[in-house]
């Protein structure tokens, strides 16, 4: 149960994004720039960045929702399933592998982010954009997953409900949905 | 020094800001409203939320400007000091001890706060809104220092420097310094 009363019928984020609007526009827009911006990384590789934060923060709700829409963007489920055992056997470049493991650590701290580390991944290619946006990823989803768990928000247990969400994210982005827009918000709703 | 070029005069986040100013201007909206925009919390009460997540992230950065800040805006140095120490010796009221303990358990993680804290926090007379509040201010500082630290970039020595800092994010929160305002900008170089 959320430790604050928060909409039913939105889990996760999307209720914390209703309770407070006046903060959620500029999460909206910042992930917006960050996820689906013009960039040298693909919306797909930039939602493993947030996926694999997500997953070792262990937040259920954020895995699940980026990692569905990870698999829609990618057009398979292998790339996500394996990344989250084992980065070096996942099959994306050796670029992205070297981006994914800075992610990986700035989850753990900023600190964590070694010289050694970051020269790698521009050995395999990475431009410093790469890199900063990487970081800036990987931190915007520590703020994601801290918000959604530090709420207790509720997470469906239903894949469906992900799935959903995942096309959704894919679809529009993260922009508020327009208003005219509720039977989509309602096709989200958990079982 | 940093993982990236950034510009040489502008330490910790304020070059990051000014690298990628399309995701700048998202991250100061969020950050003027949640420590400055109207709020049963005062913004030195918001500030030290900000210091105490910071600290215990060991952001030496961020640390050191929202101290300044909160310094000025309570009118002592002592609070901030005792607050890295102790939490429960700071002289803040009950329910600021309260609100500072569940943004120090968001420093760990999402998933660390716990029902007993919250209603702890209740018992004090927090609100709905300030524990939401509480979380996302403790968040968005998980995600500053990250973004400070795992780009590498340079904190000054100098303490001059960040009562500079402090003084302009009292005066000025934390929307871009309009043109015209370059005097106060290089007031603000390290020496």
């Amino acid at each position: 149960m959320p430790h604050i009363p928060l909409p039913e019928h939105l889990p996760g984020i999307t209720g914390l994004l209703e309770y407070s609007r006046v903060t959620a526009e500029p999460i909206r827009q910042l992930t917006q720039f960050i996820l689906r911006g013009e960039n040298s990384l693909s919306p797909g590789e930039r939602e493993l960045i947030a996926t694999v934060v997500s997953h070792h923060n262990e937040c259920r709700f954020c895995t699940a929702a980026h990692t569905a829409a990870a698999d829609l963007l990618l057009g398979d489920t292998e790339t996500c399933r394996i990344m989250k055992q084992d980065i070096d056997a996942t099959p994306v470049s050796d670029k992205m592998k070297a981006l994914l493991k800075i992610a990986k650590l700035v989850q753990v701290s900023g600190k964590a982010v070694t010289p050694e580390a970051v020269a790698f991944a521009k050995q395999q290619g990475a431009t410093d954009v790469e890199i900063h946006d990487t970081v800036l990823i990987a931190g915007l989803f520590c703020l994601y997953n801290r918000y959604v768990d530090g709420m207790a928000t509720v997470a469906p247990a239903d894949s469906q409900f992900y799935r959903g969400l995942g096309q959704r994210l894919v679809d529009n982005g993260y922009n508020r949905l327009p208003n005219g827009y509720d039977h989509l918000k309602k096709q989200n709703q958990p079982a």
